[in-house]
């Protein structure tokens, strides 16, 4: 493995057992009965975990959104055109797009990144091209049906891209970092990675997508088959899963929850291909799970059996399946909720309220 | 029935349908697969629905939290001293309550009404009491174990106030309405309501509130039990279940949806309590379902029926069960993620992407 992932991933701390002990304590005083508020402290603790602090603080949020392009889409199993990765791409640096809607809400920038889509976006034609990071590995996938997806040297460089980019983030104060992704066919090799890692059945992993009917949901089951089959990657081993069944968005995921993980700072995972990162990282190194939040358990179908398998229960359930962020921008605004309440709230004392019977509890 | 309450209930009209599919072309043109942010649709077509309109703004947000005292505490239902009510009431006037910390991250005023509480809050001795409303009805209901809590002038003026208090905030801008409850005890006339409008099994209406131990929650069984067999309310008359066994908040809340709906202005109502005052509403009058938002469910058992029962479903999920409107509260975001994805989000023709096959959608 490439020096520095190895040094990235044996430096990751779990999230700190006793800041999240004084913050239950702090939650039992509030001027409540105990736990009212249920996930709110619990999400409000875990952040104090997270940061080492009874003062968390999420104020400077940004999304880094991954695009990347799809060779398994020769398999025919997407019912869009893949020159929409590359349009969309555009639409969300004109702010156009419903992650960026969702994100003005939140109060949270928004930066994309070209993780490896086929065009070249020329910057001058471009709107917000300051937010816009060209970091190309390769210009699309190759077919994952039928090889390897990438090379293993392509998949560690899209990791630690997805690392270097939000580290950068952080170094600029960024304090809570949401995931992102856009990439025509992203969801088929998304469900591959969760078919292998969890070692669930194809056919409970592959989804509809943007639109899949009967034919195009086949043609994707068989594609993931065929990739599993052809490629024989060993679900224990990231690396080698991402390089096999993978795209350069997910592992570009993968590296920002990485960074989160080691600068210990939360990320809010989106949907389907986001979590399909979060399973790599989560691979890599079990305590990142420590940092993460599930935005939202998105409509497609296998989503929920990912979170099941990295124990996350999901913020919010919509039924969305837009991917760009959207599900993690929207549960921003529950994790803010949660914090105002643990920071705001007085306690039974200061408020000068009487406890449960008079017996202090 | 009083005159006053008689000729809004038949004022009261539907959304309008009309403007409900105009919103649901411009959804359908919004640059993303076909309704792909789901259940944030279906919220931005009911809202246009409500305001008959386009362009639905909610951007001023007021809660009325409305608080009331019990007789039934009598029967030893609750484990928390009844001067809480007070004492909390106090609490969010100092802006010190779970209420105020939530309804900050919404940019939403709150304002407190004393809809029956037992002691007098002198209000110079109160933080911002240009805030408070004082409109006790009585000094807490009657035990409704042994009789009515009410009579039925009593009902329909708490009906009557919580309108006037809306009614008054609509005309000052006010263009969507939270509602919050205080009252200690309250859970339990609030599952009488639930049982008698529902239908459902008392020991499945009844839960463990702020907090019962199983001997509390046997007491509140039996306590809910003989009030519906000592009073007999009719299922199909809210004000005869209101003033049999209902509460002064209760009623207060059942005339903030009525004034939502007279108005046209969407309402979020909170958990259990305001639940209970939304049965009240819909059963005097069936249009105002149309009117409401369900901002969580509640972790207190029988929420959910009440829930199915007016056929709403929940935003949140988050084992909340504070209630002063805490649960709507946190919902507005949600909301306001609705309207701004339904404003700011391109069209396929104005961003300039591609559709689907190039078969036009």
């Amino acid at each position: 493995m490439n020096e520095k992932l190895s040094s990235i991933l044996q430096s990751i701390q779990p999230a700190d057992l006793n800041w999240m002990e004084k913050a239950k304590e702090k939650t039992a005083q509030l001027v409540m009965p105990l736990r009212a508020l249920g996930r709110l402290h619990d999400m409000a603790e875990q952040l104090c975990g997270i940061q080492r602090t009874l003062e968390p603080n999420i104020e400077n949020k940004a999304f880094l959104v991954m695009a990347g392009d799809h060779g398994v889409v020769a398999e025919g199993v997407n019912p869009y055109p893949q020159e929409i990765t590359g349009e969309m791409v555009r639409t969300i640096l004109a702010g156009g797009a419903g992650i960026n809607a969702l994100a003005k809400c939140a109060d949270a920038q928004v930066w994309v990144v070209d993780m490896g889509i086929i065009p070249d976006l020329e910057p001058a034609t471009l709107q917000k091209q300051d937010r816009f990071f060209v970091r190309k590995i390769q210009r699309g996938t190759a077919n994952l049906a039928k090889g390897p997806a990438m090379t293993l040297e392509d998949a560690e460089k899209s990791i630690l891209t997805g690392f270097e980019l939000a580290e950068n983030l952080f170094e600029q104060g960024v304090n809570i970092l949401g995931t992102g992704d856009m990439g025509i066919g992203n969801t088929t090799p998304s469900a591959a990675v969760g078919a292998v890692i969890t070692g669930n059945d194809v056919k409970d992993m592959v989804g509809r997508g943007a639109g899949a009917d009967d034919e195009r949901l086949y043609k994707k089951q068989k594609a993931v088959q065929n990739g599993i089959q052809v490629n024989q990657p060993d679900p224990k081993d990231g690396l080698d899963v991402l390089s096999k069944v993978g795209g350069f968005e997910i592992g570009g995921i993968a590296g920002c929850i990485l960074a989160s993980a080691f600068h210990q700072h939360p990320v809010i995972v989106d949907g389907f291909i986001s979590t399909a990162g979060a399973l790599i990282a989560n691979t890599l190194c079990g305590s990142v799970r420590d940092y993460l939040f599930s935005g939202h358990c998105s409509e497609e179908q296998g989503h929920r059996a990912m979170l099941k398998f990295l124990k996350l229960d999901p913020i919010l359930d919509l039924n969305m399946r837009l991917g760009e962020g959207t599900g993690a921008a929207l549960a921003m605004g529950i994790l803010d909720g949660a914090v105002q309440v643990f920071k705001d709230v007085l306690t039974f004392e200061q408020a000068g309220v009487t406890e449960k019977d008079g017996s202090g509890s």
